[in-house]
């Protein structure tokens, strides 16, 4: 029932108006399994240099994680810096440098070929089906994608969706994908290319997911200060599938529940830099934030056949 | 019980991705009152000139709209032009004609004096102020403003501030008002101006409610297509004032369904050019909606206990 995730490990320099931090471990798999590992065990395909940090890789380390699908390389981590505007909205790619993440060729071992669950990160998509097509019987698949694949490889970006059971995309990258400038009717016009169920991230403005028979908005969970964003995105992956996963089947009702796992995940990634806050995340304070959210939408209708004329 | 509202009316020339319409009734004073009407009598002030048509008085004339306080001048009738982008998230206007508005000063007669529900609508704040020393004793008054008063006239709009209960804002305005970047955190500030409850209009992406110990969030109800977002944010008051007042009480409960109507309401009016989407609303559909904005947000946390490790 554990979760393997394919996807990147790197080293962040960067810069928010809140400060700036250098070198710090990051990347598409480190953020979701930092998160899922709260409702399942999770096992890591990656690749990083021979110079990757004892450090970062320490901080990896948990008896939820495992990390025998980690590879090393000869050469340099994967590196990327980047600043963000002052309402933190917005941010500028600074440096790239691929490494040896640019030859990456996910290898599966025996042990991670028969995992059921799998999230295929933000990589290219041809890589995403090389790592579907290692695996015996997947079940539940969670992609990612972004704005990137969307433009320079449209056609293997849709050969992947039609094997992936649930699309994670944010806003601006699921009205690309589509054409439609209505974010609901971009997140329809999805099911219609593979995915039974796509999940919108919007940021600050929390996330909805939108099935065949199924549209549940949740709210972003709000937190004091925004330190830094990077992350969220693949910490609500990790806190979604993670919920998702482990309820086992996916029906309304667990569907729901996993995007306020989601949501409630990706608050405590933006309250630090890098994976700092993910790190404090506590069983107890995660409830806490869920049930907060549930206080924050809820309402009763019980006045409207008497207030309406 | 019933509501007085001060705002403009107005001819609007607009063009959206969805097409144009030339001189259509328009103004925060007719989408304020032709949403609310479904759920409290609405008394309307507002100035016109010699030229309004018969045609857009008509639309207004409703047995629960109140036009005993709308002012006919010599001269011509207020007149907006804009154009919306293509993903109509924003605006440029094109023609700003005052005419009789510009002179405007609102005289409430005897009968509105005794309102003890007002709604501000985006008028200049002194204006407001002198509204409210024409009340007798105002008990929910509702303010509404924009960006031009933030920055012209800040002083004003900040003493108009500290005799309104609650503010509607929208989302930049709620940011630039405070120097907040952060929307929850800009909201709080606002309540240290004066108001005890400030109503975040986010557009697509709904809105939300800061009180002093309540947060609420509402999603935007989904829309097919969208037409013209023109008047969203004052039927929005509508729908949310209406409903409030109705329910006499300011609590919890009151002020999240309000916040619900409120979206509802809003949900008509982009559905067409000007007031057309809006007159179309009916109870059952209200009811509807509203009911379905509830089934986009419940959620149940019973499994948390076993999922959470």
């Amino acid at each position: 029932m554990a979760i393997a995730v394919v996807g990147s490990l790197g080293l962040d320099t960067i810069e928010t108006p809140a400060g700036r931090v250098e070198e710090v471990l990051g990347g598409s798999a480190a953020y979701f399994s930092l998160a899922a590992r709260h409702f399942l065990p999770v096992s890591l395909v990656a690749v990083v240099g021979t110079d990757f940090p004892e450090e970062a890789r320490r901080t990896l380390e948990h008896p939820e994680v495992d990390l025998s699908g980690l590879e090393i390389r000869s050469g340099k981590t994967f590196r990327w810096e980047g600043v963000y505007s002052e309402d933190m909205n917005t941010r500028e790619t600074l440096r790239t440098e691929l490494n040896v993440f640019e030859t990456f060729r996910p290898k599966l071992h025996e042990g991670i070929r028969s995992f059921r669950n799998v999230f295929l990160a933000n990589i290219d998509p041809v890589l995403q089906r090389e790592v579907l097509d290692q695996l015996a019987r997947p079940r539940l698949v969670l992609c990612d994608t972004m704005n990137y694949w969307i433009h320079s490889k449209r056609g293997e970006l849709l050969e992947t969706l039609k094997r992936v059971r649930i699309l994670l995309i944010n806003e601006e990258e699921a009205r690309e994908l589509t054409g439609e400038s209505l974010t609901h009717r971009a997140a329809r016009a999805i099911l219609s290319l593979g995915p039974e169920t796509v999940v919108i991230k919007q940021g600050e403005h929390g996330a909805f997911l939108q099935g065949r028979e199924l549209y549940f908005t949740c709210p972003a969970f709000p937190i004091e200060s925004v330190i830094d964003p990077t992350g969220a995105g693949d910490t609500f992956a990790g806190g979604f599938f993670g919920a998702l996963a482990r309820m086992s089947r996916l029906t309304d009702r667990t569907l729901r529940a996993a995007v306020v796992y989601g949501c409630v995940m990706a608050s405590f990634t933006v309250e630090d830099f890098g994976v700092g806050g993910l790190l404090r995340a506590k069983r107890q304070e995660i409830l806490r934030r869920a049930e907060e959210i549930m206080e924050m939408t809820r309402f009763s209708l019980n006045d409207t056949p008497r207030i309406l004329r």
